[in-house]
C-alpha cells in the first residue's frame, strides 16, 4: 500500500492516456512517470533521505501532482503548505517538522528570503516555473532534465506519507501525520463509493495543498483519471477549463460553488460534460444547493464530510440523496452516511454512543484515522482515543445512519440555557435572496451567557437591513435561535481552505474573556 | 480494518434490509447482527480465546456467513474446511493449526467420530441445522438462543483473520494465513473495480469455504448487498434461486458455468435479473464463454484471477472486455489487468521483470499478499519474496497491461525442446462441439522428454473419436502442440474448488519417476 502504486498501474495499463493538463500542456502517464522518477532522482541528489519532509508552496499546476508523487517515489514525506498563511505561520510549520527542502513557484518566490530567515532548517529551495530560477534557488526543470530516473523507494503501509498542517481556523497549527495506508485505503474507498468514476477527467480548482482536493486527487489516481489544473479558483478559469477539457468531475468548497453559480457569465459556457460536483470542507446551505442544482443541471452533487485527520473522508452523501426522493426525506441536509471503510458514531463527552437522534460529538474510526499530530502527543491523545477520532463536530444520526452536522462543538451557542447551532441559523439566513454568505457566532452577554450574532455579506447590488434578516429568521425558526444583532460586512475572513474564520469574527467580542466550550 | 466493520455499517444504515436468504428463510441485517453477536458470546462461553481457530465443515447456508462474522466478532480466526477432502486431509489441517472448535452440518456430521479420533485437539463440535444435535455435539441454535450478545472484539489490521488450507491439487496442504487487512482491502478494491455493484443480490453457489466465493462474500458485505445461498452447486437449485430471489450477481467457477449452460431446462427459467456473472478459480475456455454469453444474454461476465495467497484477487477482466470491442482485441482470452490495490509483473526465474509479451511467472504485490503459510517458513520464503507473491502461474502481459495466463508453471509441457502450454491446447479442444470438458498433461516419453496427452469428457449424447480431436487441433495450432494421445473419460477428477486435478490424471503415468518443473 504505497501512494505511487496507482501511478505504476496507470503507466502499465494506459501509458499513452493523458495524465495531466495544465494551461494547455498535456502529459501522458508514461511522461508523468518519467518525470516523477527523475524528480525523485533529483531530490535524492540534493540530499533527501528516507522519511525527510519536502515542502511545496505554490498554486495549483501539473507540478503539484509531480511533487506529491515524486516525493513519495523518492522515499520522502510531503508537507504541502497552506498558501494563505503568513510567513510566520509557514515558517512555524517548516521548523516544526524540520522541512529542509522546499519547492516554490513564482507566486510565492518573494516569500523565500523571509522564510529562510525565520526557518534556518530550510536548506534547499527549488523553483518551479517555466522561467529561470531566482538567485539562491535551484531550477526544478533543470534538475529534472539532468537527473537519472531512480527506482521507486516503495515506502508504504504504516510509513509516514505526509505532514498536513491544519488549525488555520483555531489556535496553533498542528501537523497531521498520515501514513500511506491511511490515504491509500481512504482513496480506494472513495472509488468504491462511486464518488469518483473510472476514466474521469477531474478539475483541481480547490487548492492542491489541502487534503480536500488531495482526497479527490488520490481517488482519481486510483481510478486512472486525467487531472486538469487551474492555478487557483477563479470563475472564468474554472468555466473555461470545464468547457475546453470536457471536465467530468470537480471538487469545490461551498464558497467556490457559490461564486461559480452567482457568476453572471456562467450561462455562456458549455458545461454539459460535468456529471459530478463533489463538495466538502464545510456544509452547504440549502439555498445555495438549490441555486447550484438549477444553474448546472447536468451535474449531480456528492458531499464528502471529513477532516484532514481522517485522510480525509468519513461520510458521503450520494447524488441520489440530493435529488427529489432524497430531498423529500430531508437527506440533502445531512452529511451522508459512513463511507466504506469508515465507522461513525455520535458520542457523549465520555465517548459513549448517544441514542439515535440526539446531538453529540461525531467520532470516526477506520483505516483513515491519522497516526497523530507531529510532536504533539497530548493533542493526539485528546483527539484519538481507542482508535476513534473525536472530530470536534456536533451532529446527530437518524435511523438510517445519516449524519446531520449541527455545528462545530465549539461553535454551538448556549443562550439562556438553550443550545443554538450556528449552522442551523446560517442555513435559514442563507435562503434570503439578498444574502451571499453569512456566519453566526455567540457573543458574550451578561443576561443569557451568550447571544446570537450574525454577520452577513450581501449579493452585489442587493440590499437588506438587519431588521429584515431577523424577521426572515423569526418566520422560520424559534425566537431564541434568531440573531439579536446583525452586522453587514463586505467580505468574510477566510482560511486557506476557504472556510469562514469564526475565530476572527469572534475575537473582538471575546477579548480578555474565556469562552466555555461544551 | 476489521472484517466485521461492513456488517456494523449495514446494521447502522440498513437495519431492516434483507441480509441473508436461505431456503426461504430471510433475515435482516439487524437480525444477522444480533445472531452474530450472540454466536460470538456462545463461542466465548465454550472457551474461545482471542486468536483461536474455529473450523466449519458444511455446505453453503446462511449459517456459513454467521460463522465467518461470528468468529471474527468473537476475536477468533476462521478455518473453513474443504468439503471434498478426506477425513485424513481434514484432520491434518485441523491438527496443523490446532483447531479446537468445529462447526458441522448434517451433511458432514457423520465424519465427526473419525475426525475426533484423528485430531485429538478437537474439543468442541457444534452442530448446525434445524434438528436436534447428535450425541456429543452442542446445538448451534440452542447456544445462540441462550447466549448473551457480546461486544465486537475488534480484531483487525494485521491480526490473523483466517487460515485457509490450499494445495488440494498438489502435495501436502498449506494453511494460508490472511490478516483482516489482507482481506478487507482486497474486498473494497473489488467494489472500487465495479466487480460488485452496490445494493446487489448475490448468489453463493460456489462453496463458501473457498476464498473465491469468500472474495464475493466480502465484497458484497462492503457493498451492503443481500446474500442468497444454495447448499451446493446444482443447476436446478441455482436457476430456481436466481429466478425466485431476483439474483443480480453470481460467482461461479467455469465448470459450474458449463454445467449451467448445458442444462437442458435452463430456457424455462426467468434469469433476466442476472446482470453480472463473475468467474474465477480457473481460466474459462473460449468455446464455453461463447455458449455462456449466448445462453444468458442479460448477464455480463467478469473474470477475477487470483489465488488464496492473494486474498484472493490480482487481476480483473471487466464486462466490456468480454463484449465485441474487447473481443476484437482478443482481451477475452486474458485474465484482465492488475486490479486496484494490486501490482502485477511477469518475471523470470530470478524475479526480474521480462520484456512485455514474453512468458514468465506471474508475480503480484499489494495489500492482499498473505502473511505466510501456517508453520511453513521455508514454503513462505519461497513463495513471497520482497513483498511479491510468486503465483506459480505462467503468463505474459501485453502493451496495455492485460495478463494472459498461459499455464501453471508446473503444467507447462516441454516436448522436443518446445514449451507447450496445456491451457492453450485445452482452449482449442474446448471449441469442439462434442467436448464438455478437457485437460491436457505431459506424460513421460523417452524420445521427446514429455508428450502431450489429452483427457476428454464428451457432452451427453455426443460422440467424438481421438482421431477427430487430433485433426481438430492440427487445423488450429502447431503440430507439436497437438495431443499425441487422447483418453475419453466419463468425468474429470475435481478438487473441492471445482478445479480439475491434473495431479490425479498425471499420477499413473509418472509413477516412480520425477517430473522436472521449470
Amino acid at each position: 500500500m504505497h501512494l505511487t502504486q496507482n501511478l505504476s498501474r496507470s503507466i502499465q495499463q494506459t501509458p499513452d492516456a493523458i495524465a495531466t493538463i495544465y494551461q494547455g500542456r498535456k502529459r501522458s502517464f508514461a511522461e508523468l512517470g518519467q518525470r516523477v522518477a527523475k524528480l525523485a532522482g533529483a531530490l535524492r541528489q540534493v540530499g533527501l533521505a528516507a522519511g525527510d519532509r519536502v515542502g511545496m508552496l505554490a498554486l495549483n499546476s501539473d507540478w503539484y501532482l509531480e511533487y506529491y508523487l515524486g516525493t513519495y517515489w523518492a522515499g520522502g514525506v510531503v508537507n504541502p503548505i497552506n498558501t494563505r498563511w503568513s510567513a510566520a505561520e509557514i515558517a512555524y510549520s517548516l521548523t516544526d517538522c524540520q522541512t529542509r527542502i522546499l519547492l516554490v513557484d513564482d507566486a510565492f518566490a518573494g516569500m523565500i528570503e523571509d522564510l529562510r530567515r525565520r526557518s534556518p532548517e530550510l536548506q534547499t529551495v527549488i523553483h518551479i516555473g517555466d522561467g529561470a530560477a531566482p538567485a539562491g534557488m535551484l531550477s526544478y526543470e533543470a534538475l529534472v532534465a539532468a537527473a537519472d530516473p531512480v527506482e521507486d523507494a516503495l515506502r508504504g503501509g504504516e510509513d509516514l506519507a505526509g505532514v498536513f498542517y491544519t488549525g488555520g481556523t483555531t489556535g496553533s497549527p498542528k501537523g497531521v501525520m498520515l501514513s500511506h495506508r491511511n490515504i491509500f485505503v481512504n482513496s480506494v474507498a472513495m472509488v468504491a463509493e462511486g464518488a469518483i468514476q473510472r476514466g474521469c477527467t477531474g478539475l483541481h480548482a480547490a487548492p492542491m495543498f489541502h487534503l480536500a482536493d488531495g482526497c479527490f486527487m488520490n481517488a482519481m489516481l486510483a481510478s486512472g483519471g486525467c487531472h486538469v489544473m487551474v492555478p487557483r479558483f477563479e470563475p472564468t478559469a474554472v468555466l473555461e477549463a470545464i468547457q475546453r477539457e470536457r471536465v467530468s468531475e470537480a471538487l469545490l468548497v461551498p464558497t467556490m460553488i457559490q461564486m461559480l453559480v452567482d457568476y453572471p457569465e456562467l450561462p455562456r459556457y458549455d458545461l454539459h460534460t460535468l456529471r459530478n460536483m463533489l463538495y466538502g470542507a464545510s456544509p452547504i446551505g440549502e439555498g445555495l444547493l438549490d441555486r447550484a442544482m438549477k444553474t448546472i443541471p447536468s451535474a449531480g452533487f456528492t458531499q464528502l464530510y471529513g477532516m484532514t485527520e481522517l485522510s480525509p473522508t468519513a461520510t458521503i452523501l450520494t447524488q441520489e440523496m440530493h435529488r427529489a426522493a432524497g430531498r423529500k426525506l430531508g437527506r440533502h441536509r445531512s452529511g451522508g452516511r459512513a463511507a466504506i471503510s469508515c465507522e461513525v458514531r455520535i458520542v457523549d463527552a465520555l465517548g459513549k454512543e448517544v441514542p439515535r437522534g440526539e446531538v453529540g460529538e461525531i467520532a470516526v474510526s477506520g483505516p483513515g484515522v491519522m497516526m497523530g499530530y507531529w510532536d504533539k502527543p497530548a493533542e493526539t491523545a485528546a483527539a484519538v482515543r481507542d482508535g476513534w477520532m473525536f472530530t470536534g463536530d456536533g451532529g446527530r444520526m437518524d435511523a438510517d445512519g445519516y449524519v446531520y452536522i449541527v455545528d462545530r462543538i465549539k461553535d454551538m451557542i448556549v443562550t439562556g440555557g438553550e443550545n443554538v447551532y450556528s449552522a442551523e441559523v446560517e442555513g435559514v439566513i442563507a435562503t434570503h435572496s439578498a444574502v451571499a454568505s453569512c456566519a453566526v457566532i455567540g457573543v458574550p452577554n451578561d443576561q443569557w451567557g451568550e447571544m446570537v450574532h450574525a454577520f452577513i455579506v450581501r449579493k452585489p447590488g442587493q440590499d437588506v437591513t438587519p431588521e429584515e434578516i431577523v424577521t426572515h429568521c423569526k418566520e422560520r425558526i424559534a425566537s431564541y435561535k434568531c440573531p439579536r444583532q446583525v452586522s453587514l460586512i463586505d467580505a468574510m475572513p477566510l482560511s486557506g481552505a476557504g472556510k469562514i474564520l469564526k475565530t476572527a469574527l469572534r475575537a473582538p467580542f471575546w477579548e480578555g474573556r474565556e469562552r466555555k466550550v461544551a
